[in-house]
């Protein structure tokens, strides 16, 4: 490790720990919700799960400062370490609640109402840490709107010092380039600074902004800058809503480029983790839930709902399709309008098209599921599995009460109510025989009609 | 009252009555219609429906002036008097057909293809024609493209007069305050103005426009500038689609200031009076009819569509359910994909999760209703009910023939058709037994398979 | 015919054959898609099928240059002529593949990669082409971003050069007149210049633009300017998905300008043949596959979807109803939620509202269909078609197992299977009775409970 004792700091090694503290007490007044800030969700999945992931890719080590009665919010975290803020006394306070669980290393602090930072930020930050002689590096952008941040100084390309805008002259108002509050510095330092912060201000908050002006006074102050879109902080309804709106955009253009088909864009919905092959086309307003998988040749038509699934190659799903986890539609199989497949496995060429819904279901291949067939795998108490062989054909309207098994090449009476298995090659029926009486119908009618004369 | 005899005009008072005369006689040729372009919907509701709310609470006595044969506008001005300009002669002649209706204070005269201007425009109208020597008040915007609107000419903060585009110089052209037609003055001198015009034009209409220079004669003509948003005409359905985007806006706007999570705000359609509590989650593509409250804690998920319901906190709906008028669905209940809710109750923590429709349905407390499940509420004459328990469970695809009333505890048994009452704790069954014919379905498909072979 | 010898070319004539040769060969790399380019849907269509239908209008004969094994292609070309070009030697290369096709008139170049090209356009293109003394014409454009195009050097408003991007200098690439590709020239001079191209350049092809330089050597080169929008190429998914929001953009504001009402117009997705009357209301979310009338007063709600049929005045379709190809819905007649239509007619004032599959249907005037009927259309082999009467009933959830016939007035029991035709006026019934059995419930919840207790 090269020591540079003149400027009394050390360049980072990869050999110490590095560690990500993220803030994350937050009540979210701003957001006038029960939920933590950091429960709110983006890309379906609460923010604090983006910067985890993200940070936990970055650093060795990630620790999150919550505050009180934030179960939930800890629960989130795991397996990462959870330190409890008790008071609100301001950033600096929250990050030095962290600073038992610091590492050797580097310390980040970030923020959850930033959950879109990229992990190639979090790199910068370390490397512009490690260069020699640097004390301290933070985190910069120059939004469309500088407002209100507090904005930094530089000089030579140091860091001189953070304005607040409140005691900015014109000229420092001037500046473009924001704080935005990301700061990165060796631990050892960080828990000196930390304990000197002063909570002498109007607030009586201990601002951890004020460390970077005694970083200046052990070494260099860099920044990197990153853009907005990272940076922006999430503190309202209408700014989630602006960053959902941002990370979807990021996900079409990422699929486009990817070759999948979006006819419209603007209407397919994505989670970060959705996996779509080229020569996928997804047809205007699908809702694509955590957990999918779509191969080469699919198509999902519109308004279809998919979460936690895999579609095989050149299925079609959709129109109003709804796949819940654990559902398998393998390659050529078909998935109509108004069907819910949950925990079912659909074969290769097999068909459920219309008004169906499959739960703890296996179907072989080539099966055709009439309309209106629905599983029966819930007692109340327990679920189910329904097993249908190959190339069966469930007339329509019929229900299967799970646990049950149809043979292969079976044959299922429409309308049918199955409790009993199914061998292969045989009918099953189990309906009621018609019965027609004549001319009752316009009886009946003539009665009710008289009666709604009557009033 | 404190009079301005120099003016020759008064001071408006609070104790006389003001009025709203709303000119609605307009046809919407532009529109394409046969439909009175006062009855096109904005935010669910007729356009004419919006401005008599408005200015029903900021005037006395609201008159819409409307066209002959025009009964279902007429009917939705109901109870506000409503008088018919027989003959198109226009504008001066439309407020002139509703002078007997005028009160003895303030009249405005506002159009129905302004339907969004606001209560507080509506104010500061009165507001200025109160200011002592004013004899009239009129509203004006500057529009982004002023076009050919007829120009406010200013001096001193008086509107000196109203110049028409065709006859306006380059100078009064480039004058960007824009007269939006909506005038204001006491009734005593409107009724003498607009006897005063004079049909000689080339139209050979009577133009309320030429009120503004004999009020000018009498005493001080002032200006409200109202935003365009409220101001600009609606003509084509270019211009109400436009309007309805405005308006959405507002409303997704507020939402989100009120706590609500939309995940994509701009997928999500409300009616002007949808009640959403903070904390309340939309997913993308909702749409709210008329009537809609939402409690806290509710996810409303995609593809959902509700009117005249009222969803209890903890509750979730969607994707894909459809609440008609009449439902409620209590804390903690469930509705789910392809279900359908009329004029039912859901109680707390009760299910309808799949392929289901409820209507005219009392459903008690944790009870579970299995998918396929209908009831049967139409005889094609009279609409029954159908009441449920709590901690019951109907499974799959039974249907409910209304009248009839499921106890507490109850099972019915999948499939079965429920003609008559079932006691507590009873199980109920009303289905065929399965019989199996070995073989028969591999004979079956022989059979088909050479007959499509042969053609 | 006008000859013009002094510029050694012809003013091209009516009597002449004109022949448009589209170059389709591409493989649409940047697509990253096994499809060809030219097969990318547009509209729904395949973006070939939208250049062949505005060719088609405005030459005598169109020409397809297809690559190998694009036999998809070929057939979506029919009855048009294709030719293959087995080699990829360029621009050039291919238009020389179709000369034995070329008519005895003016021969057009176009690009699949072109789709939304105009026929205004294509007719300008000849017209400029048959001005006196000129070889050829070509479509230039001024881009947004002229970024690499090749530029269109103009004198006198004459074409004396096309100059590559790479070639240009600081001057010439300030030119914002960008060469688009498409170019026409008589077909006995193309012959020759396609003959005296040179493939020696680095990627070793013929260029078509190579052509205007030799065109220019024996008369007067013409430009014709369209806009970007017709012209911009389509080379990767991104771009096809701006051609589609162009397309819709155009196909929302003509049905406004016809007098429809489109609540949220961004959110509807129409093809190009969608033909609606005046007083059509679409609410938003509704996408319309190929071949769908909507006639006057019919009201389209919210997720709705149809494809080639034909709805009639005064109809109320969904929300969520899918109207799939064969489908008639005369005047008045509705269709509700979860409500599927395949090759169905429904009469006049006839309902179908909840949860229900008709395929293969016939259904009289003013007949109610009940929740959750399902016609079983399909044998596994064959289809067969439900003919119900006026004025008939079927109560919910009956199945109907075509072939079948109900007559009028007729009156189906709830939950029936109806396997044998019902006279008129009849009622038929065909489901199990119910039967309670006291305190049942109770037992089977203790055992099931006890059972999930021992786990």
């Amino acid at each position: 490790m090269r020591e540079n004792h003149a400027a009394g700091v050390s360049a980072s090694s990869m050999r110490n720990a590095t560690t990500a503290v993220i803030l994350a007490a937050g009540l979210g007044t701003r957001m006038c919700s029960a939920l933590p800030k950091a429960m709110h969700l983006l890309g379906g999945r609460p923010m604090i799960s983006h910067l985890i992931e993200t940070a936990s890719a970055v650093f060795d080590c990630v620790v999150v400062v919550i505050g009180p009665e934030m179960d939930a919010l800890a629960q989130a975290c795991a397996p990462h370490a959870v330190v409890v803020q008790a008071e609100r006394l301001g950033t600096g306070h929250a990050a030095r609640t962290a600073e038992a669980l610091f590492g050797d290393g580097d310390v980040a602090i970030l923020y959850a109402d930033n959950p879109l930072i990229s992990g190639e930020t979090m790199r910068a930050l370390l490397a512009a840490r490690a260069q020699p002689g640097t004390s301290l590096a933070l985190l910069a952008m120059r939004p469309m709107d500088p407002g209100r941040y507090g904005r930094v100084v530089v000089e030579n390309g140091r860091v001189t010092r953070i304005v607040e805008w409140k005691d900015a002259t014109d000229a420092e108002r001037a500046i473009d380039l924001c704080n935005a509050g990301v700061i990165c510095a060796e631990a050892r330092y960080l828990r000196d600074w930390l304990a000197e912060l002063r909570a002498d201000n109007t607030q009586g908050e201990y601002y951890l902004t004020d460390v970077v002006a005694l970083a200046a006074e052990r070494g260099v102050v860099r920044f990197v800058e990153a853009p907005e879109a990272e940076l922006a902080g999430i503190n309202s309804r209408r700014e989630l809503a602006r960053a959902e709106a941002a990370l979807q955009a990021r996900l079409r253009e990422a699929a486009l480029e990817r070759g999948v088909t979006l006819v419209a864009p603007e209407t397919v919905f994505f989670s970060t983790d959705t996996q779509l092959d080229a020569d996928v086309t997804i047809e205007p307003n699908v809702v694509f839930g955590p957990g999918v998988r779509v191969r080469s040749g699919a198509v999902i038509r519109a308004f279809s709902h998919l979460e936690g699934c895999d579609v095989g190659g050149s299925a079609i799903i959709g129109p109003y399709a709804r796949l819940r986890p654990g559902t398998i539609c393998e390659e050529g199989s078909h998935v109509g309008n108004f069907v819910e497949l949950k925990a079912a496995t659909l074969g290769r060429g097999a068909k459920a098209n219309h008004l169906t819904y499959l739960g703890d279901a296996t179907i072989g291949a080539r099966t055709n599921i009439g309309a209106g067939t629905i599983t029966c795998n819930y007692d109340g108490y327990f679920k189910h599995r329904t097993i249908i062989g190959e190339n069966a054909f469930i007339g329509s309207d019929s229900i299967l009460i799970a646990p049950v098994k149809v043979g292969d090449g079976a044959l299922v009476a429409a309308g049918s109510v199955i409790t009993e298995g199914v061998p292969d090659d045989a009918l099953a029926m189990g309906r009621a025989r018609q019965t027609n009486k004549d001319g009752r119908a316009a009886v009946l009618r003539d009665i009710l009609k008289a009666r709604k004369e009557q009033g």
